[in-house]
């Protein structure tokens, strides 16, 4: 299979990449490095990207931002930086990607624990997360010609818990590469509208 | 207690105002009728109206627009109504409420059954009912001086059958009346960060 990995330099990204890039041509996308680059808050960039590449057969996202802070001091364009990068960011991969994708083809998102298991100052992940999953449930009945859509929702990264360890005391972490196999089971195997927990 | 519910005028409004109307001060905010209006996508519009009315106990919101369309046509623009009226436009009642209600008080939204059970045109519904249900589980968690904030997810209405019944065959709707007891326990229990599920 050909398949586009945006955020494929990320933690998450690059043990992606490697558990598939075994069998599969990966095509390796991020923000700042590489030939090919997108800028997933922008519509138009995608559509480039996507006219780049030509046809594909499945596209794994493990990219978004989103905005930390305590609730009572959030504004609507703190919860407006979620709302357009990870979650709509990864929704108009989605919608551009249906042009361009193979029949049969596959997309794979990213949401993440907090849309179930909140923390503080994550108020905007928690509903950026739980849209993501909502989304994808929803599209997976829509999809066209026999294509398929799922998310993987992680909980904090082992990688991550020197960084952000201190707002998930009690979280049990789990490392990219078991993350991985998640974004395996979605692209090489045939379930769709699933949200595929990991380490929780 | 003296509680705002914003789209009292609306099917579910009217049934919760009734019910809670026995026994508290209702303010009915809709967006186009009456002395008091409110724009919900607008957070200087919200601002204007928790300053006219001053304090109170809690805000019941049964408003919310999203935009219902075949996935594979839906645009970004097409997912940003959704997103700024009944996700960002509830949140902001949230967000500008808290700088006016008094301790103890309660914050109730509106979600729907289509964030866990989708249906045709409804992946900006899923995505929104969902994200909302996602904030409301955080937001509990980061609330200030014993504030609480739950949110009402209903199935489809016996009042809207005859309006959106194609699209929802095979759900069993339930009456505004049933769907009223809910904002009823939200605001007068004493439980936060649930999603009371309504005939489903």
């Amino acid at each position: 299979m050909k398949i586009i990995v945006v955020g494929g330099t990320g933690t998450i990204g690059k043990a992606v990449v490697r558990e598939l890039g075994e069998r599969h041509q990966i095509i390796t996308i991020s923000h700042h490095h590489g030939n090919l680059t997108v800028d997933i808050k922008d519509v138009a960039s995608i559509q480039k990207m996507y006219e780049a590449i030509g046809s594909f057969d499945a596209v794994i996202s493990t990219v978004g931002k989103v905005h930390f802070g305590k609730m009572v001091d959030m504004t609507d364009s703190d919860y407006a930086v979620g709302l357009h990068d990870k979650l709509m960011g990864q929704v108009n991969l989605v919608l551009q990607g249906l042009k361009h994708i193979n029949e049969g083809g596959s997309f794979t998102l990213t949401s993440g624990i907090l849309s179930h298991d909140p923390i503080r100052y994550g108020t905007s992940a928690s509903m950026v997360n739980a849209a993501i999953d909502g989304f994808v449930r929803s599209a997976a009945i829509e999809m066209p010609k026999g294509i398929r859509i799922n998310s993987v929702s992680p909980t904090v990264l082992a990688e991550s818990m020197e960084s952000y360890g201190d707002y998930f005391h009690g979280f049990e972490p789990v490392t990219a590469e078991r993350v991985a196999l998640a974004y395996s089971k979605s692209v090489e195997g045939a379930q769709t509208g699933q949200i595929y927990k990991v380490g929780y």
